[in-house]
C-alpha cells in the first residue's frame, strides 16, 4: 500500500523527533523545562464546575447537538467582549470558532497558502505553525529577532526585493523566543503589510500572561487604526488562560478569507466541541476569568523570576538569555559554540531537560540555543534543574 | 489580497448551496425531512450528568489538560472492547481518536490522497466525503448502487482496467442511499482489495441502529478473516450513538499509516477535546450504551416504519424506494423525468423541505431523486409532510 506526499512528509515531523527526544523525561526524577503545557494546579475547578453545572442544567440539549461550523454566536459574542480588552474591535461576525491555535494555523494554512509561496517566520519561531506551513509546501523565510521582537529593517529589506504572501508572527511574550515586539515595531510591520501587500498571520495565546504593568496593543488593532485591518488575520485561545483540554481557541478573520475559513473548519471537523464552547461561554459569563489572568500572571511571574535569578548566579558566564515580559518561555543561548541536542543526553543523565533550540528553525538552525519553560515546575525543581544543567558543562 | 486554489475551491462548496438552499427550513410551520442530525429527545441525559460527575471529580485535571494527538488510552481500549462487539478485533495502538467523522476523512484524505489518485465512492456518497476528497484533489470515479449496496460487479470491471487508489463507502444503512451491502458483496469487495491492491475506507457511523435481527459483520471484520486486513481503514463515531455535538469519533488504521494519521492528527488540532474524550471514556465504563442504543433504534424504526407507509400509500405511484433495514436516511426516486432541486420551492411553499438527491453524486447527478430524514420528526408531522409532498406534485 502505497502513502502519499504528505503521509511521507508527516512520517518524520520534527515534534515526533523531540517527542522521541523528550520520552525519558518522564522518568521519576527528571525535572522538565522541555513541554509547554500550563500549570494544571492553577485550573479554576471551582469556576469550571460552576459553569458546567449551568451547561447540564440550562444548555445541555444545544452542548451536545451539532452546531454552525462558525462556532456558537453567543460565545462568539463574548469572545468580542473579551477582544475589546485587548484592543481590537469587531463584530460577532468576524470571528470564527475553532479547536484551538493549532487548527486555526493549519486552516489558515490551507486556506492562504498555495505551494511554492513565500511565507516569513521568526528566528526561532513555533515549532509546530513551521509544521503546517511545511504541509502547506509554502517557501520559507525566516527573519531574526532580538530582545525587541523579529528585526523589522531585515524584514523590510527582504520584502523589497520578494514577493512575500503571509508572515506569521507570535508579537507578544512569543513561543519559544520569549521575546516582544515593541511598538514601534509593530507600527512599521502594519506599515509595510500594507505598502507591499502581504498577510500578518498574528498568533497571540500569551498575550493576557503579561509580568509588567505595560500595555501590548496587538497588530489587529494598529492595523485597524491605519486603515488596512484586512491585512491582519488574528489568533489566539482559552488553552493558556482557561485550559487546554476543552480545545477551544479562535480567529479573527477579515471578510475576504470568512467563507473559505469558514467552509475549511466544516470540512475539517464540522464545527468545535459544542460541549467545549457552551463550557467556554458559560466560564466568561461568570466573570471569573480576570481573576484567573491575574492569578495564572503572578505565578508564571514568580517561576520566571526565579528560574531567571537561578540562571544568572550559576550560569550567568555560560548563557544569554532576555527575561521575559510575559508568557510560558525562556529562550537562551550559550556565548560559545555548543550543541544543545546533543548536550540533552548528558543533563537527561544528571536528571533534567528542555528543548533543544534548533527544532524551532526553518533553516540554517543555531545548536547553541534552547527552551525552557518555567510555568510547571515548582521553586524548589527550578532551582535544581539549573544546578543540574550546570552540573551537565564538566 | 490574493486567496491560494484550495480557498478558491472551498468558496462554493455544495454543502453551502445547500445551507442556502435550507436556510428557510427553520420557518415557523416547515416541516424538515433535510438535516441529518440526530434526534435531541433521545440524549441519554441522566447518563451524561452521571458520567459528567465522574470526570469532574474522578479525572478533572487530565479532562482540562493536553493529552495525547492519538487520544487517550483509556477511551482506545474501551472503544477496542466496543469494536469487538462488532466483530473487529484491534488492539489500543490500532485506534486512533478524531473529532468526529468528518475529521477521520479528511485526516485520511490527506494522508492517501495524492492530486489526480483515482477514488471510487457510490452513486450516490456522502456529500461531505466528496467535499474532503475534491479538497485532496482526487480524481472521483463512481460506481452504481441498488437495493443490496454498491455493484462490485461493476466496481471489478473499473478496477480490471484502472488504478484505483481508494473505495469510499459507507457499507451499513447508507447515507444517503439508505442501503446495506449484501453479505456476498462484502467478501467480494474485500477480494478485489487485496487482489488489487486498494485501500477500503469504511465509514461506519450508523452500522449500530439496526432495526432488523440480523448481523451486518463489517468489511474490517471480512478483510482480518481473509488475511488482509491492512486494506480497510475503518472509521466510525459516537455523534450518532451518544452525542454529536461532543465530537467523537475514531479510525481503526492499519500500521502501515499509523504514524502519519497521527502526525496530521497533531498537525490538525493536537488532539481531541480531552473533556469530550473523558466524558465519552466514562458514558461507556457507565454500561449504558447499549441501552441507549436500543432506545436509539426502536425510535428511529418506528419513524421509519411511519415515513414508508405513508409514501407508499400517498406517494406509491410517483415514487420508489428501498426500505432502510437501519440508519436515519430514506432515499427515493421519482418514477419518471423530475428536478428535485426546483420542485423544492414548491414544497417548500407548502411547508415541507428534503435535502434534492443532485448534491449527492461525483457527476452526471439523478435530478429526480431526493433523500429524506426521518429520525428528529414526530409521527403527526411524518405524516403531515407526505401529504404536503403530494400537494406539491400539482
Amino acid at each position: 500500500m502505497s502513502q502519499n506526499k504528505i503521509a511521507k512528509k508527516v512520517q518524520n515531523l520534527q515534534s515526533s523527533a523531540i517527542r522521541e527526544l523528550l520520552k525519558h523525561s518522564k522518568m521519576d526524577g527528571v525535572i522538565s523545562l522541555g513541554g509547554g503545557i500550563p500549570n494544571p494546579d492553577l485550573f479554576d475547578r471551582e469556576g469550571l464546575q460552576i459553569a458546567m453545572d449551568q451547561v447540564l442544567s440550562s444548555a445541555w440539549k444545544e452542548a451536545f447537538q451539532y452546531g454552525l461550523s462558525e462556532g456558537s454566536p453567543e460565545l462568539r459574542a463574548a469572545i468580542c467582549q473579551l477582544l475589546a480588552e485587548r484592543a481590537i474591535v469587531c463584530d460577532v461576525d468576524d470571528v470564527v470558532v475553532t479547536s484551538g491555535s493549532q487548527q486555526s494555523l493549519d486552516i489558515l494554512a490551507r486556506a492562504l497558502i498555495d505551494p511554492g509561496d513565500i511565507v516569513v517566520v521568526e528566528r526561532p519561531t513555533y515549532l509546530a505553525a513551521l509544521q503546517v506551513l511545511q504541509l502547506a509546501e509554502a517557501d520559507l523565510r525566516s527573519v531574526g529577532t532580538d530582545g525587541d521582537g523579529m528585526i523589522i529593517d531585515e524584514l523590510e529589506a527582504l520584502v523589497k526585493t520578494t514577493p512575500v504572501k503571509a508572515v506569521y508572527i507570535v508579537p507578544t511574550f512569543g513561543n519559544p523566543g520569549g521575546v516582544t515586539l515593541a511598538e514601534h515595531r509593530r507600527k512599521q510591520l502594519v506599515e509595510l503589510s500594507q505598502r507591499y501587500d502581504f498577510v500578518i498571520i498574528e498568533d497571540d495565546p500569551y498575550g493576557e500572561i503579561n509580568f509588567t504593568d505595560k500595555t501590548f496593543t496587538p497588530l489587529k488593532a494598529w492595523a485597524a487604526e491605519s486603515g488596512n485591518s484586512d491585512n491582519v488575520i488574528y489568533t489566539s485561545t482559552f488553552s493558556k488562560i482557561l485550559a487546554p483540554g476543552a480545545r477551544v481557541g479562535w480567529l479573527v478573520v477579515p471578510g475576504w478569507l470568512k467563507r473559505q475559513v469558514v467552509n475549511l473548519k466544516q470540512a475539517t471537523d464540522l464545527h468545535t466541541s459544542s460541549l467545549s464552547q457552551s463550557l467556554t461561554y458559560h466560564y466568561l459569563n461568570s466573570g471569573r476569568l480576570a481573576g484567573q489572568i491575574a492569578l495564572i500572571r503572578e505565578a508564571y511571574k514568580h517561576k520566571c523570576q526565579t528560574l531567571c535569578e537561578q540562571l544568572e548566579s550559576a550560569l550567568g558566564d555560560h548563557l544569554t538569555f532576555h527575561k521575559p515580559m510575559g508568557g510560558m518561555f525562556l529562550w537562551a543561548r550559550f556565548n560559545y559554540p555548543m550543541d544543545t541536542t546533543q548536550w540533552l543526553k548528558k543533563t537527561l543523565a544528571n536528571g533534567v531537560v528542555y528543548v533543544p533550540g534548533e527544532f524551532f528553525y526553518c533553516n540554517d538552525p543555531d545548536h547553541a540555543t534552547l527552551r525552557m519553560s518555567y510555568v510547571s515546575v515548582t521553586d524548589e525543581n527550578l532551582k535544581e534543574a539549573v544546578l543540574r544543567l550546570k552540573a551537565s558543562l564538566n
